[in-house]
């Protein structure tokens, strides 16, 4: 199969999407100048052309795709190739509303804006393999396409008689009978059998409280409705060209699709990715993305999107300060990224997204953000040959499962405070700022290269699941989960004694007597630290080897942290010095260690192939100590014993 | 007629709601197995189980509950059964789509939760009497059978065409002609004047401010059309089984149903009651709808729902400490329960409700939640006989009146938050603290029967309720009222002058100026305390008695609160501690004395009958005074002079 | 053209709504009565009088009004007649459905409000027609006529399918061919372009982001539709009446309609105006208003509506204290208004806005509120001949848009916090403790007259605009500028640069960087203040004769404020005081002096005619130092160098 090195040929790719569409022809040749002059490689074409490339039913205009594939082409730059079908024409919507989606509450979703299809109609389908195919034809043999990038960022849904109808078909295929739909469903409660397959819906607005388990049933439903629209355009595309990779770019942690199960049908795994320059954390969100992201692809990945600076719809929208941009892309370098690309290339002056920054803004080729573009350039230039195509090892993993997720959001339930989403990045930020690599990975998957598992909050856990866990720690792997997991069966089912009762063997839990939420912001006080979001009223067995109690309280005397051999067990979120300090204790035991001891706080240190990646995330000046002398591939500076970096900066040795 | 002795005999009913349909039936010889073993001795069944008793239209499937009912009633447990028309099953919505509910703004509201069905729907009224019948038909013999629970929280609505028909026929029969509606509902006002009654709508989405009579009376409407629904089924069952009581489960100060009314069509008033833990004025909570519910059943009733501990969708949704439990199930005995039960009796392992508690938790019978449960059932057990059937006796009656509270709450008012929950709240709270035993009454009753009166808010006030009020204070009565009372007529009309021009004479109030509506949080400085919510720009009229003056401000030296004779007028809400000071020294000057003095706080004392139920709302450990020599009926122990009370402690003393 | 002066004839009007039809009719002589008795002397009647004057279709019932007006006309009292419009009776609805606005969510908004009716439905404009029609025809000679009223308050949409069927054509009109259309909206961004008239919509609900031009002609279009039922209206009447002045009354600063335009059509600029008694900017607020409809009248307005004190809607909904009612209606006549009226006459006892006060409120003709009524009508009487008609000259204009504002207002904007109307209402009140007089202009309104003109923000400027900028400032002209100006062109396309080039140049600014946006509540050091909302990366070209810096942070040393010659620039709000005293240094640059010396904080002077006004908005006395002797025309009292000016006092001083 081909895959990403096949796009990157040696080099880290420099590039962005790339609307031609949106400007008179002269200036592309404005465009191609100053691509050349920043180091652009590739530009991600067509992603919302339809409408230019299909203006009417069935009649095609490429001309001006033809000239720009040749005009880029002969620049030397690369073009990764969209179909268009994330934003179908006016026309589609008008000759056939049947493609337009429906919410929950009945309304429909009309065109104007982008995105307004319903995954489920099978006119839209059938006009969006139409274009593919069309699109595919004419550009299968064009020397510029180095990929093909399907749709753009699938998140759509529709709750109308079609998708009900598919629905249905769905559930057909997952249960076989209807009597074991409503043992899965739990329809016993609130009446809600069914005895025939057409009075199932979709999950749609409801009295009160719906039906968990359909909930479930659905939002898999949905994800797997439109992979089948992503796996069928891909598949026309692969048809025309097998040896081209194909990808579609994913939204980062991204609620609505089961990623690990799309990844498993790219060729490339890409993702958008917008951390808040103002969010303290940005570069801790950044490295969980790339961790999930390079997990998902299983090496190498592609960053599609990011942002120089703006988005144009974050409530306090402020740019990059000088320096962040080429840090936070060096970042997804050290993390694996090949490709470092941005959600745009020329900033729009119309549209909805005019307001969102781009690799040239408005400002021109004077304005910083450009400047800052071709300074990234250079040193993409020159670390690609280095480090293009080269691994990263982590001894740990982090357990991520979006039907876990799933199920863990439904409507009435006592930890809205405590979600995965919030439990996970606290997680990942400790082990982050401990310095420890982290891979991610599904519960199912072979844990067995893995020093230390660290379970966040997996509310769901199949039997698989367990089996998977258990096997692990008895192999000998060090495991370490959070509350909430293990709660529920693959249909949402709670598990005997609140939790799965091997689980409770495991960390030596006899009873689980109460949930014990904590309010927003409170706290509980613990045997030398402070629990937040939650706490649990658990019985030991008396076989823990470590127990941190409670202490005060209700809770008095009980254990929050339970400790049996290699298993443990937190029943509260500690704050996070803490929680760092207790991953990191247990890291150890389990022959976990730092990428580079004594690191000072904020600089982030990774091991990519044989570079060591230093990255300065604070604005003072720092010194690392590095052991050793190295030199240093941006710079070709050697370092001998330290490094320094100053605001913002990076080094990247080489023994 | 039956009444609730007939279930009760003697006891006090310890149970819960079961759902045996949820579980294999080797589990239910588990249930019956702990509810000996825990002394339950009724249990609700058939809530929700339509669909499982006829899974296709005209097919039943009693099975099930022939086996269930025989076994429970081997065992001496009696059965609560239910008509399960509270959810439809799905064929029912999808061969009648008429059965389904339809919102303000015009969505329906599809089945997939529960309560999908429109109180308009001839089509669901006819379903939902037939089985209904069939259930009844079957039952109605079956010696466990010792009372009929009615669907369950009437809550629904519908805004849809054919409840726009039926509120056309309920408003025919009000006003009988055109004319009439017009002048009630001030038709001149915006161009509403109707010609015909085929233009009349229910309460709808419309640009700006709907006629706020036509809201009242769709809410009064809405009320009964519910009503209809249940007097529709309870004359079926009462037809099988007339001597078997009937009664349908109020929520706890529900806005939707005239309860008083509602309470009148039942022989056993029940209600449903899920206080915050958290909340530092549960108790509080408990003992104003306890007082509620006792008032409307005119004697012992039946809490029919409460929690063992978490609901599932409490935003912190914590459980019941130790012990809190059992105290303020005994708090509903002392305030007049004869029934102690639960939703639900186990703990649901799928379904919309897992992560509500239950009698029986996931965690089991080792579980602290069902051990404290048992020793509830004992405590019951013990004081069954001595206080099953025994009434309470009240000085104080606190005036409420659901058609005041529907018309308080209309769009555009200048009193949204002092509305009436807030201000009855605080004034049922301060005559807690004061510990004076209060019933609650409506507007019209006969009042004579208390030497005092408190009307926390009354917005509207039928002419026969000013009569009322009026007669009681002429008949040596003691009134004291709150702002925002007797404002509007019954069509929701101004009465001249802003107020009741009589109860403005009553007062000694000769001009009401303006209303001064306070910010959130802000309070108003009076004459020796502050006040909180409103305040008014008075003008007596120079025949008050006592005259508390507001200091300060714009009001500075206008009347804050008149005292003329035996009535009373409260322009604010004096913060808590003034508020219960105030009606202290009221209800001394009205001969009203506390149920035992220096009573320490958080202690709450009710007389039932001869036993005197003291009940330590707090986790330290107090010393009650109480003069003479008495037994504990629950621990046999005999006090002398004083009883001390641990925490969330309970003592029924008798002399 | 006949104009406001006809209808005053020398007098400042004093009256309000009357909705006689709400009352019976022997209240309507206790009405005329007291209007006499408080100096009423006109009053607005019929405003929602359809389903009284047209009961049943085609059937009219005018009785009631030729006895009313012939009732006030007896007294003295003109009549402001309305067409009732702005609420269709509830027979049109059932009969015309299609009369029925949609909202974007396709939900219909029916009657038992007011303002249910579809701007674009063909039905509701004949039906409009007819009944205006019918009144026209009956009342155009009546004696007591002095002025129409047409409709209400226009500020309803309509996103149906007529209302497409209109905008299409709308659009057509606009740009003349689809291609047009196309360039303007940028419909190359996200696959939008349209190959047929009949493929647009209005703004309906998208998935994500909506097309900003789409929008901003959709808010053109809406205000364009409302314009043509005025104008459909007004055109009959007039045709009846040309001698008879025709007024419509707009909602202070309301978005909805283009008022610049609207206030061409008609003969009389009236505004409806409720600042919150509660706001401490509430004068403020009210000199804002008045200055902008004074503005668009270019002389003397009328105050349409105005309330004694609550309003219903409010969330705190306090009353105005004592004297509040006549320093606002006095300050309403100090800055040009030559009629003063109220919603209303006499307060509703029935419907949606019986809590709206009135000049005659439930508490009757002893209430506070009409005696200061009775006041107010008699400091009026006094007034109108010296100041009726007289103009208030101003060497300062403010600009405002709505095209600027509608565009600035998109979806996906970084500016949220900044929005047009809190920077121009900042600018606006430091302009206005600066003692500066102010006027309001349009961007291509002849500025030559005005020695400064400040421009708080003009996101939108069209081509005319900048050069109507331009002109001004090369004529001699000071301007000063706020951040987000002259960001985009007509179609809300972005000017090359970011902002348009020639601005730029006028202000000494090469390269616009960056936009920083503030985080709520943030703030931005520069040299001597601190800046608020918004800040800017910006490069200066070196030409700017003054910078002022900012300090510290990302942009420490870059530009905050520049001035070159007579061109100012701000890039951030400053805070209140320092965006006084620097708007007062500009102001003095420019020769524009305070209306007088010395002013203490918060009392405001205007000079209108030959009357000096000066009003103390604080509840303290105060001293004004007022050079020369002049005679108080409100009192008589002659003044000499000073006046004192008890809680909110007024004096009017004429020399």
């Amino acid at each position: 199969m081909p895959q990403l090195s096949d796009a990157t040929r040696g080099r880290v790719l420099l590039g962005g999407d790339y609307n031609p569409e949106q400007w008179p022809e002269e200036t592309w040749y404005d465009d191609v100048r100053l691509m050349k002059d920043a180091g652009v490689n590739s530009v991600t074409v067509g992603v919302f052309s339809w409408a230019r490339l299909e203006p009417r039913p069935g009649v095609h205009d490429f001309g001006w795709l033809d000239r720009l594939l040749d005009l880029v082409h002969g620049h030397g730059i690369g073009v990764v190739l969209a179909t268009p079908t994330a934003a179908p024409p006016p026309w589609l919507g008008r000759l056939h509303p049947d493609t337009l989606p429906v919410d929950e509450d009945g309304r429909t979703e009309w065109w104007g804006g982008r995105q307004h299809f319903s995954h489920s109609s099978a006119t839209y389908r059938r006009h969006a393999a139409a274009i593919t195919e069309a699109l595919a034809a004419r550009y299968g043999g064009h020397p510029a396409l180095t990929m093909w990038h399907i749709n753009n960022e699938y998140c759509t849904y529709d709750h109308g008689d079609e998708a009900a109808a598919r629905f249905r078909g769905w559930l057909r295929d997952r249960y076989g009978t209807l009597d074991a739909l409503n043992t899965a469903w739990g329809t016993a409660f609130w009446s809600q059998g069914y005895g025939d397959w057409e009075e199932i819906l979709p999950s749609r607005r409801a009295h009160y409280l719906k039906n968990p388990t359909q909930v479930l049933d659905f939002r898999r439903f949905t994800s797997d409705m439109l992979l089948e629209c992503y796996t069928a355009e891909r598949d026309i595309v692969r048809r025309h060209t097998p040896h081209i990779p194909v990808t579609t770019n994913f939204m980062p942690l991204w609620f609505g699709q089961d990623a690990w199960r799309w990844a498993g049908e790219e060729d490339v795994v890409s993702v958008d990715l917008y951390p808040d320059p103002r969010d303290p954390y940005g570069a801790q969100e950044g490295a969980l993305v790339q961790d999930l992201t390079r997990s998902q692809a299983r090496g190498p990945w592609m960053l599609m999107e990011q942002a120089t600076g703006a988005v144009g719809w974050r409530d306090v929208d402020q740019p990059k300060p000088r320096g962040l941009n080429r840090l936070w892309s060096l970042q997804a370098v050290a993390r694996g990224a090949d490709a470092v690309c941005y959600f745009q290339w020329r900033r729009s002056r119309q549209g909805a997204e005019k307001f969102h920054s781009a690799m040239l803004g408005h400002a021109g080729e004077h304005g910083r953000v450009f400047q800052e573009v071709k300074r990234l350039g250079a040193d993409l230039a020159t670390l690609g040959p280095r480090v293009s195509g080269t691994r990263i090892e982590a001894d740990v993993a982090v357990l991520h499962d979006w039907h876990s997720w799933w199920a863990g959001t439904q409507e009435a339930r006592p930890f809205a405070h405590a979600d995965l989403p919030v439990v996970l990045r606290a997680w990942h930020r400790a082990l982050w700022e401990a310095h420890l690599t982290t891979d991610f990975a599904h519960p199912t998957h072979d844990l067995s290269r893995y020093r230390l598992v660290a379970v966040p909050q997996l509310y769901l856990l199949t039997d698989a699941a367990v089996d998977n866990l258990l096997a692990y720690v008895h192999g000998g792997g060090t495991l370490v989960c959070g509350f909430l997991t293990g709660i529920a069966d693959e249909d949402d089912r709670v598990r005997p004694g609140g939790m799965d009762a091997r689980l409770r063997g495991l960390f030596g839990i006899r009873t689980l007597h109460e949930w014990w939420p904590l309010p927003a912001g409170g706290t509980v006080p613990c045997d030398g630290f402070r629990g937040t979001l939650w706490s649990e009223e658990l019985e030991a067995d008396g076989t823990a080897d470590e127990t941190v109690p409670y202490r005060g309280g209700e809770l008095d005397g009980l254990p929050a942290v339970l400790g049996k051999g290699r298993a443990w067990y937190l029943s509260t979120l500690p704050e996070p010095e803490a929680l760092r300090t207790l991953l990191t204790r247990i890291a150890e035991g389990a022959g976990v260690r730092p990428v580079l001891d004594g690191l000072p706080d904020g600089v982030e240190a990774v091991r990519r192939g044989d570079a060591l990646f230093l990255l300065n995330h604070g604005r003072d000046e720092v010194t690392v100590d590095v052991p050793g002398t190295h030199r240093d591939l941006l710079t070709g500076e050697v370092a001998d014993g330290s490094v320094v970096l100053g605001r913002y900066g990076v080094a990247v040795l080489s023994s």
